[in-house]
């Protein structure tokens, strides 16, 4: 079976509160992990939420990564998911925890669109950008 | 155990590929998706790569929904990310099965962001929006 995508799915607690509020310090922190990771930025939106609380996405070439943050709660929950083999997706893991200052994080890795090939390799994208 | 969101993460196998190629019916789609489900839209944005398949994520005021298409295995990663009680995300999978032909899909259900609570209720955003 080959996958075309991996997805880690991250729950960051025991954050920072201040920083979770801060759309402007989410969108920064969210595109320089994908740029530590060597994705390539596609676009990126976020949006605060009243009473505090920030969504956001960076569509990388790669698939995306997604964020969602609590600061009542000290926690958010990061999406990671990659394409191909260009980026590494554990780099763009290991830059937000220390950017959202997390003492406590669960992590799982999942394979997406699992196919079973007869030997040849899955084309990913976004080798034709 | 309370959870502040709900992930569905779906497999779309056996599409309609040319629906999978094309960015404004799948962006028509996932935004009509949210619209069935009763979620609030905040943003949107869709990507094509060459040579073919789609990137986009709806952004509602509930979280998010993401995908990413490969036409030319008939093949969309979807995943619906909700939080607080009113949405309904299994009515946005299904009508997305309906809008890309998919004859074959697999899924699973996650609840992020867990907390031991001392009976009190967690609160969902975003009926602060």
């Amino acid at each position: 079976m080959q996958a075309l995508g991996r997805q880690i799915l991250v729950e960051f607690y025991d954050c920072n509160p201040e920083l979770l509020k801060s759309e402007t310090y989410m969108e920064n922190a969210m595109v320089q992990a994908c740029i530590e990771g060597k994705a390539t930025v596609v676009t990126h939106t976020f949006h605060s939420f009243s009473p505090g609380g920030v969504s956001g996405v960076v569509v990388i070439a790669e698939s995306h990564v997604a964020i969602h943050t609590w600061p009542e709660y000290g926690y958010a929950a990061v999406d990671i998911f990659t394409c191909g083999e260009t980026i590494e997706p554990w780099i763009l893991y290991n830059y937000l925890k220390t950017a959202f200052e997390s003492r406590q994080a669960s992590q799982m890795e999942l394979k997406r669109g699992l196919f079973e090939t007869a030997g040849e390799k899955l084309r990913h994208k976004p080798e034709g950008l």
